[in-house]
């Protein structure tokens, strides 16, 4: 395959269904937002796949036009598969990646507008009309080559330090479909390695190396020259071979891309996602009350 | 041809040698500098380039890796090309583009750092042992979405006003060669039209609709998706029919795209520019004065 | 005295009222803003005042808590009286100011948020439902030390090649007292000088310098060493000279000052006063049409 | 005392000589530079310093002027004080504060320009003829109010899982001087509790809480309203009761001022002082190479 991506969607769509031993999938179309749900069951279709054991729902949404559309039933669509998988209880929410390269801002962005309420008392959150707050914490730690640290190391112990239900990461992801970036969201039960989508499993946020779970919640932001062009051409299986020959003699075919406009789309995205989790972590509170609390 | 350039060494290199009637190349390695002129001698070379008479420099640099690679011989290579150009005299600095989109926001980071000098009286320059400035003036008016203005309306009226000796615009341009981002410099007196490779000619920035010589400088920061996928592919003439129809198809191969590094590219290249363009300005001052002077 | 305020109101309040001969004051309250008009009727007041001949709108809103707060009675409040001040037909918007000094950013961010009209056909705003909307044009110029121009010789060139109706200048201001800043707005018939409060007559952007009406709307955001301190202090008669003198031997008393939380104030500010800028030029739209259009 | 300072200097100056029971200082002129070390040396002084009791070396340098002055002798002396308080071995460096408030952001902004090796083997570095690198992490982690987590839980967790020799705080400060803003350093081995100047312990970021040596490098960024005006009038003993109860009325008096320049203030100070620990940490590189590793 010529494509590099972070969605299951997408490598479960380029492999004929029959093959898909071991991978579970299905699609609901609510409102306007399409809502797939692809479940990789056992070993075999973690091999198929290339992909762990585990759920990976992923929200395709139409590109944002405007700040209204926050509030159409895509918001709905978002909040209701992070409720879904994420356990109740103290969520500790991570903000992956570099906020200094803008395609990689996202998770740190997004995470700077999700409220942070552990540090809210019972009697003031009373005292402010906000009522019974889950607890909230959040942090983004930049990545390995600003900090020195593998952001596993961070967050391992402040795991041990305050024991959170379970942990909730957002990412930028790469993709094959230049049209999804900035519109459409992953959320995996089976945490992340970041910086990589070879699995490093030293390196790993999941379940395994926290002892929580770790749900994770991407959007992807870039795609890759090689992955772009094969994508645009679409060649038939004979061209195919003669077309990945050429790519790969081009280092130019590694150069990761993204849309010229890139500030406005990381800033819708991170805006809508922080929306929805907000919405998903207190569901007690109105859009409205959500909204005067991130500005 | 499948190729979106605003590069006329991109255009002339895409041209069998034998065919470019009117059109005189030259090559010149100067250090770590390829220096190469497209001079369009005439209307026929204009209409086998697609670009206006006039004379383009193309400056090829290799890209940053450090701050110190600012002060070696691709410096000067920069700075003589622009004096080469520019006319003597009172000179009015236009950046052009959106500050709020990074790729687009090379022409105004870059002329921010241009010193400005029209408003310093020689005793003043006198007393900081600035020596005798030439006068400069910038403005970065913004583009015709943000403003609702065409930006040669708002340099025509400050033409009248301020009567410089010349106008020299700075602009992210587009390019084939997606290694080339950041890294080279395009400078012509041909002037330029906004927003646009297609001659819009109300709009033009000229010496023909301003009434005073337009030096052009740029530097590609993006590429089209088809651009960056037929060149990285690199079809032969049997093939490029067929990739030609696909990639038509696809609304994607209009996509302009930009390396996720984004910002350092936009950075480097615009201290890097505005050096250049302070050192053929200002050529009695040295390196570290200039330097003291933008921070 | 011992305060430097670009705030009519300020000075208005700092003189007994009968020795404000040639100034009429009057008091409005309309929900929770309060609009005072000072008017000054003639070369007598103008002495008196400080300040020219024409009328001055002040309107003090509380201080912003959250973003639902543009949308109370105080929005109506700004929004009249820039009706009231404007004259009909097209209208030139510039954002005064230094965009990189944050408290000084005010204007070119507010000035940003007003949507520029002016390049839209009568067709295409039919075609996105936007009806008959009144033709509007922005720019950000920058300031003397940024760009060598005069603000005014900019504005004067454009003016006589787009011929607007109006101009309404955007600018952050001085005032006396801290609690006022982000949320007064003055909205005068003057004109203004850049930079001073002191009369420079040469650059002042007034209907006497570029032919065409000039409102401005300004906010304080600033305040220097010395006001804050007299005004902290408040001291009686006797004890005003010394303090005078005290304050007048340091050199910090000159120093401008403003919030720790300046960022958050000049986005507040800016985001509200380019709302109400949007309401009165364009009263046909929404609110949510508005916000729509500038996100 | 109607002063609020983060500075051991400052405090100490205001009380006489004869009553510094506790406290020993010293000062040192060397190129530009002004070094005073406060030792506070026991109970008694701290409690009459109001600071722990340790070591707080201050050095005083001119604005900063131009680039240029990051290389004269004040950066040999900031250089110099910070390896003679920082033990040897592995060094967790924290930048304190908020990032998205300007004059709170020295710290993140410094902490991003201070060179992170941990991740680099010897084999690496040696490639690159970096020499033997101390290994130096880094982590800014926000504040309270962004991640509802003490900074001291987050360092804890991260404690225990690098088990570094020293910390390394650097934060954002307040003083009683205006002028000292941006140009002052103080160093202190006694570490540091955020966001307050009374000392809440269990938020102490300090060798108590951590086990490991804590080292806290500050530069003041704000002062207060009611220090500003005190220090401006400089009230002799008969008006100091009078202005001191005239300023407790005023809730004015209570909010926090920055020079409207804020910008430029932090971007310096930030940088030089990166250029500072990048120094002391790694003594072996010059400071061109620090440079070319930071940008």
């Amino acid at each position: 395959m010529n494509f590099r991506t972070d969605l299951a969607l997408e490598r479960a769509n380029m492999i004929a269904p029959t093959e898909l031993e071991g991978v579970e999938t299905k699609t609901n179309q609510i409102d306007n937002a399409t809502i797939t749900s692809v479940e990789v069951k056992n070993e075999k279709g973690a091999q198929t796949l290339g992909k762990p054991i585990g759920k990976y729902i992923t929200i395709e949404i139409p590109p944002f036009t405007s700040d209204s559309d926050f509030l159409d039933g895509r918001l709905t669509a978002v909040t209701t598969e992070i409720k879904r998988l994420l356990p109740d209880g103290e969520v500790l929410v991570i903000g992956l990646g570099n906020r200094h390269i803008t395609p990689d801002a996202f998770g740190p962005d997004c995470a700077n507008e999700v409220i942070a309420t552990r540090h809210i008392s019972k009697e003031v959150a009373k005292h402010f009309g906000l009522g019974d707050l889950r607890s909230v914490s959040t942090l983004s730690p930049g990545v390995l080559g600003q900090t020195g640290l593998e952001t596993v190391e961070i967050i391992r112990g402040l795991v041990d330090v305050i024991k959170p239900s379970a942990i909730l990461t957002i990412d930028a992801l790469s993709a094959k479909e230049v049209s999804r970036l900035g519109c459409t969201v992953q959320i995996t039960d089976t945490g992340i390695s970041p910086g990589s989508g070879v699995g490093n499993t030293r390196c790993e946020i999941s379940q395994k190396t926290l002892g929580v779970p770790v749900i994770s919640l991407g959007v992807p932001t870039v795609v890759d020259g090689m992955t772009l062009c094969t994508n645009l051409i679409e060649p038939d299986e004979e061209e195919e071979d003669e077309i990945r020959k050429k790519l790969s003699l081009k280092k130019e075919s590694n150069l990761i891309v993204t849309p010229a406009e890139v500030d406005l789309l990381i800033e819708k995205a991170s805006r809508f996602v922080a929306l929805a989790i907000n919405s998903a972590l207190q569901p007690h509170l109105k859009v409205e009350e959500i909204l005067s609390l991130i500005a």
